[in-house]
This record gives C-alpha cells, sequence and structure tokens, in this order.
C-alpha cells in the first residue's frame, strides 16, 4: 500500500497529537493536543491511519451501567504503522503494518499455548482498566493530566500505546482502509461461523442479527459454501432495501432468505417472537438449520437461536454480548438430542498467528470487506461516525486519520 | 465363543419358549410360555443367551408418569444368535453373534447419511412404542393375547424378534456374557467420553454420577488417557469401598479424585450444593476441569458439570436423562467465555458401524468389561436383578438365559 509517506518522517512531535478524547459519557468528543509517552517495555507506539467505530466503543462511551471511566480515549478497529519500540520488542520494528487488537496473545499462557482458546491470560480484554498493564499508568496526558485507555487500543488517535501482545503483523501490501476492520467486528463473525460454527459445503446456516457482526458471519457462511443462509432480524429494512434509512441489504451479503420475528407472531412478548421463530426455522429447513450464530446479545435470541438447529448434529454458536442478568435457559432433551452449543470470543481467532491470514483472504479476493463500509470521515468529524451508528444509519463508518 | 452347540441345533419349538412377562408395573416379572412369532420382513429372530438389567427397564417396568404398556417384555442389553431371519435382510445369517440395541441406523435416514448423528428417524428409541413398525403388530402371544414389546428389543425372553437396523453383527470369538453390556449402559458412558467429550492425552476429567453409565465414562477418560478422573457423587460410598452395600469402588474405574457435593456446603438444597460443587472442582484443577460427563439426569448437576469446565476449551457432555419439567439455566457469559455444552445419545455410537469396533477394543483387552459386572443370575430367578438394582447393590447383573 502507497501510503504517501516514509514511516521514517514518522518521528516528528510525538509527544502531542491530535486525538478525540472523551470528557465524559455521552458527550461528543473533542480533539485535543496529547501527549503520548514513549513506549515501555513490551509496548509499541503506532501510527494510526484509519480507524472505524464499533458498537463496543458507543456502549461504553455511553457508560449506562458501566463503571465510568473518563478522561478516556476511544476505538479499537484500527490499522496502522509501528512507529517505535519499547524494550524487549524483537519481532516488530519501526514500519511494520500493524492491525492493534483489543484482545491479545501473549504466547506464554495456558490459553496462549491452548489450540482451542484465544482468551489469553495476561491480555485478554478489560473494559474497566485504563492503564497499560506494565506500570499501571496510562501513556496520555494533557499537561499532566493522565487521559485513560480503551480496551488497550485507544485508536481514535494520531498515535497510540498498544503492549506488543495486542499488535498484529500484517501484510504490508493490504490497504489499511479497507483491512482495518479486521481488527473487531468482521473478525468476530467471519471466525465464528469459520471456526466454531464450521458449517461443511451445501449446510444450512441462521443468523440473528445483521449488523455488522451478523454479516459478517453470513459472509463466513458464504465463504463455507453454505446452500441456504437465513438472515433472521427484527428491522425488515436489514434484509430488502427499500426504506429511507436502510444501510444495507443482507442478500449482497449472501443471505437466501429472510425471517422476521415481528412477521410470525403478536408482538406480545420478545419471547413467544423468537420462540416461534425457532419453529418457523425448523419448518423451513425440515427440521432445523446445520448451524446457527448469535449476533444480537438478545436472550431470547440465544434461546432461538439454539432451538432452531437440527437435533443430531446443529451446531449453534454464541457470539452476542448478554446483559448481566440474563440466564440462558431450555429443556435438557434439547441438548441430548445431540445439538451444540458453544459460545465465541473474537471468533476465536488467535489475533498475532491467526489474523494475518485473514488479511490474505481478502487479498486473494476470497473475502470480501468493501461492503462493510457504507461511510468514511475525516478524523475532525468523528463525532458524525457516532451519529451513523446511534441512528442506526452506518454497518461501518472509516474514520481517514489524515483529515 | 464355545457355547456348548450349534445354531442349527437351535431350531426347534419356537413357537412356545421361555419369556420374563412384565403383567403389570412394578410387579415381580413371571416366567411365561410365550409364543414367538417369525421374523416378517426386516426383522430377525434371535436366541437370547445372555441380558443383562439396566436403569432404564427397572424406569418404565416402574411406569411412574409414562404411559403404561402392559402386559411386555422387558429388556434391552443383550447378547445373542441370529435364529432365523426375515424378507430383506441380506447382511445377517443364522448363527451370526450379535447384539441387538434399543437404538437402530437404518443406512438410509438423514441421520444415518450424516457423520455427525446416530439418531436414526426410522428406529430411534421410542419407549411407548410395544408393536413391530413392520405391521404394528406384537411377535409375543399368550394363546392369541398380545404380549408388548419393549424398545424394539425385549430380551427377557427365550427368543425375540427384532428390526435388522437394530442388530449388531460382532467377532464370533467375543465372549457374550461379557460384551452384552456394550448394547446399551456401557457404550452409552464410553462413548460420551471418546466420541463426544474427546479428552486429550494428559487432559482433566470429572465425572458426575457413579453408576455404570459414569464408570464407563471414566473408562473411556483412563483409555483417553486422561491425567485427572474427578468422581463426582452423593454417595461416597461409591468411590472407596468400605460400606456394607458397596457395590463398587469408582478407583478400580480409574478415578484419581472424589467430590461429594454434600461435604462442601450446608444441604440446604440441592441446587446450592451442586453450584459449590462447581467452584470446588474450579478450585482443585486451576480453573476447571478440561471436560466434564454429567451421568445422573439431575438439572443441578448439568449445571454443575457444565459451569465446572475450564473457559477457552471446556467441553461438557450431558448424558443423563433430565425429568419432563427440567430447565437448563446458566448465565450465557459461560458459553460466552468459549465452553462447549453438548449432549448425547447412546455415546454417538452408530449401532451397526460403530460396535464391532468397540468389542474390538474389549478383545484386544483396551476396555475392560469384568469390573462393570457385580452380579449373576440364572433367568428362573431374573427378579433378584431387579432386587439387586433397587437395592444399590449392583453395576450389572448379568441373567444367564440357559438357567
Amino acid at each position: 500500500m502507497d501510503l504517501g509517506f516514509s514511516w521514517q518522517s514518522l518521528r516528528v512531535e510525538l509527544e502531542r497529537m491530535a486525538t478525540a478524547v472523551a470528557w465524559e459519557a455521552a458527550k461528543p468528543l473533542v480533539i485535543e493536543e496529547v501527549e503520548v509517552a514513549p513506549p515501555q517495555k513490551n509496548e509499541v507506539r503506532l501510527k494510526i491511519l484509519f480507524t472505524s467505530l464499533c458498537h463496543t466503543d458507543v456502549y461504553f462511551w455511553e457508560a449506562k451501567g458501566q463503571t465510568p471511566v473518563f478522561p478516556r480515549i476511544f476505538g479499537h478497529e484500527a490499522g496502522g504503522i509501528v512507529e517505535s519500540v519499547g524494550e524487549g520488542v524483537t519481532d516488530l520494528q519501526p514500519g511494520d503494518h500493524v492491525l492493534p487488537v483489543f484482545t491479545g496473545e501473549c504466547k506464554e499462557c495456558r490459553h496462549c499455548k491452548s489450540e482451542e482458546s484465544n482468551m489469553c491470560d495476561l491480555l485478554r480484554i478489560n473494559t474497566d482498566r485504563g492503564v497499560m498493564i506494565n506500570d499501571g499508568q496510562t501513556r496520555f496526558s494533557i499537561n499532566g493530566k493522565p487521559i485513560y485507555h480503551f480496551v488497550g487500543t485507544s485508536t481514535f488517535s494520531e498515535y497510540t500505546v498498544v503492549h506488543v501482545g495486542c499488535v498484529v503483523k500484517i501484510n504490508p501490501a493490504a490497504p489499511l482502509d479497507k483491512v482495518c476492520l479486521l481488527s473487531c467486528g468482521i473478525s468476530t463473525g467471519l471466525g465464528a461461523t469459520l471456526n466454531v460454527a464450521k458449517p461443511t459445503k451445501g449446510q444450512s446456516v441462521a443468523i440473528f442479527g445483521l449488523g455488522a457482526v451478523g454479516l459478517a458471519a453470513a459472509e463466513g457462511a458464504r465463504l463455507a459454501g453454505a446452500s441456504r443462509i437465513i438472515g433472521v432480524d427484527l428491522n425488515p429494512s436489514r434484509f430488502n432495501e427499500g426504506r429511507a434509512f436502510v444501510v444495507v441489504s443482507a442478500k449482497k451479503f449472501g443471505c437466501t432468505e429472510f425471517v422476521n420475528p415481528k412477521d410470525h407472531d403478536k408482538p406480545v412478548q420478545e419471547r413467544l417472537i423468537y420462540a416461534f421463530n425457532a419453529q418457523v426455522i425448523a419448518e423451513m429447513t425440515d427440521g432445523g438449520v446445520d448451524r446457527s450464530v448469535e449476533c444480537t446479545g438478545s436472550i431470547q435470541a440465544m434461546i432461538s437461536a439454539f432451538e432452531c438447529v437440527h437435533d443430531g448434529w446443529g451446531v449453534a454458536v454464541l457470539v452476542g454480548v448478554p446483559n448481566k442478568d440474563d440466564a440462558f435457559k431450555t429443556h435438557p432433551m434439547n441438548l441430548l438430542n445431540e445439538r451444540t452449543l458453544k459460545g465465541t470470543f473474537f471468533g476465536n481467532y488467535k489475533p498475532r498467528t491467526d489474523l494475518p491470514a485473514v488479511v490474505e483472504k481478502y487479498m486473494n479476493k476470497e473475502l470480501e470487506l468493501e461492503k462493510f463500509i457504507t461511510h468514511s470521515v475525516p478524523f475532525s468529524e468523528i463525532n458524525k461516525a457516532f451519529e451513523y451508528m446511534l441512528q442506526g444509519e452506518s454497518l461501518r463508518c472509516i474514520i481517514r486519520m489524515d483529515g
């Protein structure tokens, strides 16, 4: 990728760089000059070139119910270039093209050593922590006042400091304005299907929730050669274009059929809507789909996603993050009849080990990323990205750091 | 195996054979002379040599809550020899050594064609049906009065008629008084571990419920090379011998540790006992076991078995049959943290395809079956087998049909 400058030219006036600071919950971000300290042991300082907005940023920015950590720099889907490395960093060097990731891979803990897990003990996502793990301090400040980190990435900043275990070195030919999407939502949905649900060619897959993660799960089903991809969403505009605020047609993502739970029962209770919905899907598919992927976080959608898979071989995968007090509830015979229920975190990808190959899938034109990008704004207009998402107008809005 | 007679000598006076008839619920069986009709299309008539008693026989004989189907011939764990075959049966012939199985494999339906399922559409267990599927009639009668079948096997009879899809041809050298156990409980537990939980060498496995099925699951963990096998049972005598009614020591089955939920909390509520128990196991194993297998059917044990597996890679497998009104309930974050919950039926073995290899595991002295056999009685004393089980004295009682 031609970036129009050499990495050597980056080492200038790093101390005060433009950053979008969230001073308090749910208030517009303010572009500020922030001091970005040098990387410490096992840390890397990155120049962010492109970042995008994910629901998780919005969720913690709204801070409804969570411990508020402010002032804070949000952002965790991004692509950039290594500007400098701290002590002990041997496998990255200035100029490397990278994706920062909100969860890491230390390569030393039981999880990293397990073939089955990507939930690194050292660098697993921690949304409450606003500091670096090396010294418990922030690397961001304004006149000595600390500004807190978010999930170890804080990519709404020209420069940021990230633990080396959360930095994925990728093919420098990959366009960072596209592959930046792989550092969170798209990999989460894609991996949920490809790594966890694992449909075989010709199988049927139901996707619950047609936001970016769900559509990425549908993209995974398309890549796996699914014969039927059934999209389930309460918002009919997400399947067929035609309403003013529609952002995308799920058909573009390979969905062959659409179920709107609201069409199938009186909307008296969400529970009933979804329960009926599982039955509708079972009827559409001679007993149930082969695989399902739940990307809404609604507990009733989770139950429905599980109960709509076929007995004998059906696998349901949970991706959406539930509310604190939710309870997953089903009759145990649904399990005894040889259904499998699994959850996944970041699509079961080990970030440093696995993401470079996902980037290659894009480079080989197997994986389509462009269709996820509905908007693009310069950094100075970052608050517009929040508006698009809050109004349900965007799937992904790319924020260009040079603007 | 030397049976002391040739199969050719069997074809004598088949019309009236000794059978143990359950005339009504929970009343002792009565040995009667019963007419056993010839096998019809796709059926096989078997001479049963050895049968054993399983909890499922007792459960339906007690008929608490189920639709009572009487008079009925129980029995479904057995070994025998093909006496004659009906029209269309080409892969079995008189003299073949076989295990009848309560669930079948038609080899034609979606389940049989799926690599993942053993829940044959045609021959899946049906506990309410007391007749053959070919004509909806029984093959057993006394003076014209029909006597009903049980799960398509009815092995408490010198002769029985079984659908060919429920008959497994095995190595004729295998001792039927041992391998008869493989036609139900032992395969169920063994397969739950080997085929579904699939622990790798050195992993830890918790087994909930140390009856025959649970101990077979422990035997599977031993065969898989588990480093720790943690037995969980409310009855301490099941782990260490020492009480009058003890039937077996779980240590013989490879269990390395034992947890009695009652030891770890005030026995106020079963729910609390088991919840605490999951925590105890997590503490014993640095965050949880790698695999668990639930063989009690208690809903609280199921939840505990799920919640005691390690995040990132833990797999919990449900085997025990729950009550009609039970609900499996857990916080969805337990799933999102990359735990897997699965159920299994007959250890995921496809009976005709897979059981011959399990018999070979016994023949090769990998699999131990003798330790499951705690009692043996002649057919004339079949009611003693019921007493041993009801009093918790037996794991498996072999019933010798020649006695």
